[in-house]
């Protein structure tokens, strides 16, 4: 399913990006007035393979949830059963990303990929556990690779049914105690970068945990010495990880934008890029996390992120803060005006 | 109408600031972790006087549209005519910040308060002309402050009518074939920066015109010894700046928030604030335009701007695009379940 998904995946359609560009040209606007919004519409015309692209509504978040191994070495000060506790929360409605959701009309499904505690049917809960949690990181590798390819499939399953189900963008989101933490490690390992310079603060820790949890990450990338990319996603991903890589990636090759969200996604968007350069066609950065570690990713990938006002929630909230601002910029392309049509002077 | 207005602006209500700080630590998020956001929604407690305060909708945005004697030195390679023909274009619904309007559910009403050419009645349309374009703010003042303050009224005017009917955001916008350059002068007149340091390329013009610009704003800025905040604006400002500068000192008065659009309504603000200091409580800052005075009038203000995209087009598109995120702020306050409602572990 994986390899199916990898061979979908297309470069931009040439043809659909020179009409896009040649519409954003006679729309009433001065030319290039739109910023960086311009761009962004040209590129999902040639994403779709069509100009103009589909104005992305309905929107579809999928939250992936998972437990860390790596929590036991005491890398953040909230107890892990907060994971399972916040999935609760945001089948009730109650998370801000329900809230930020509801502000854009985007629906909500709760994906349970590897949280540790057992968790009930509900509605909008998907129960796709490939293991309760993963082990630790920094003691051995934290997936089997078989366990990071299911992981990865539950993420392409779950785009798919979305997609099915009619969603025409997808958004990241994400929850697990301690995720920032393997979140580091993928980023350094990926671009190579200085651990110390990709491990953040993440929910809001002291120096001395900080200084623990470089020292994790440091110690996770030394001992790193796989290639391949699924190999790199087992031994110092998560399980939401693994699925998030998935999740892009299908909505890569189903030609739908995928908003990445913060440093979880900005990683997991690192090792889908590795395995197929041309998923990055797809992404698009909803905001810039305060976690340092999201900008390199960002960097890395050439994404810019449409958003920068310091949140470091994670759940989805910087893709779903977003999502009126893709739906805007590709909205234009569909109802504005020309020059010749509404009868306005060029200079 | 004015001075009535400037009496009923307060200062924020430090009992509701402080009931939303409260509550956001009590939220189920990591304290801070919605960066800007959480000051945000806090500020506008302050200003509604209640926590929380109200959700921002529905949202109303007011273009003022005018037309400058200035445009004569060739500041711009837009004919003037643009200024009444896009307001035939807002009003069929073909602008982008229609577009932008309908994704987000703002209503729009586009306000005549100086369109040099004569506009028939249409639904949407206030006919509050107070005359046909400013005179050449380069040769004598562009108004008198008769015409001034009548503009003022009609800005105060629209935003009491928007607010009775319903609205509980006000959104700026503004049309006016070389109103960046009476923008310009009124952000030097008003912050003291440098002429040229505020004088940028508008909707995209040549250096020749640049420095015919610059060197406009400039003697303008030399030749201003007025010191009343409205005697400023009736030398070098427009009639849809007079007219935002009422809209906004409203919305204070109302205590209803007033989201700034760009480098117009940045210069109208920096009136507004010089005749009431207290309404800059009332002001958001939209976006970050790419003219150079916008950032320098905000700075002023000491406004953070939510979006920063490179969009230099005016017309609110600025301002609307920032209003879902003004939205979300404000109903993480509504509907956010706090730790101990969702059951949910303390770090």
């Amino acid at each position: 399913m994986l390899t199916e998904t990898l061979a979908a995946i297309r470069p931009l359609d040439d043809e659909a990006i020179a009409a896009a560009r040649a519409l954003q040209a006679r729309l009433t606007k001065p030319p290039g007035s739109l910023g960086a919004l311009e761009m962004l519409a040209v590129r999902l015309a040639g994403l779709a393979g069509a100009c103009p692209p589909p104005i992305p509504e309905p929107a579809a978040l999928a939250i992936f949830a998972g437990d860390h191994g790596v929590h036991a070495q005491g890398v953040t000060p909230w107890p892990q059963e907060v994971t399972g506790q916040m999935v609760a929360n945001f089948l009730a409605g109650g998370a801000v990303v329900n809230a930020f959701a509801r502000q854009c009309g985007a629906t909500v499904t709760v994906v349970d990929v590897g949280v540790k505690t057992t968790l009930d049917p509900a509605k909008g809960l998907e129960l796709r556990k490939v293991r309760a949690g993963t082990r630790d990181l920094s003691v051995e590798p934290a997936m089997t690779r078989e366990e990071a390819l299911q992981a990865v499939e539950v993420g392409i399953e779950i785009a798919q049914k979305l997609v099915d189900e009619g969603a025409k963008v997808l958004l990241t989101g994400d929850m697990g105690i301690a995720n920032t933490t393997p979140s580091a490690a993928l980023i350094a390992a990926f671009t190579h970068a200085d651990p110390a310079a990709v491990t953040g603060l993440g929910t809001g820790i002291d120096s001395e945990t900080h200084a623990r949890k470089v020292a994790v990450v440091t110690s996770a990338v030394v001992a790193l010495h796989a290639e391949d990319p699924v190999d790199v996603l087992a031994a110092v991903g998560g399980l939401e990880h693994a699925a998030l890589v998935g999740y892009i990636l299908r909505g890569a090759a189903l030609r739908v934008p995928v908003i990445i969200d913060g440093v979880i996604a900005a990683s997991a968007a690192l090792a889908a890029a590795a395995l197929a350069p041309a998923s990055t066609a797809a992404m698009v950065a909803g905001h810039r996390s305060a976690e340092p570690g999201a900008s390199v990713a960002l960097s890395y990938l050439e994404l810019e992120p449409l958003v920068d006002l310091g949140l470091r929630l994670g759940e989805g909230t910087g893709a779903v803060l977003a999502l009126p601002i893709v739906a805007s910029a590709v909205r234009v392309l569909h109802e504005v005006a020309t020059f010749d049509s509404a009868g306005v002077a060029h200079k």
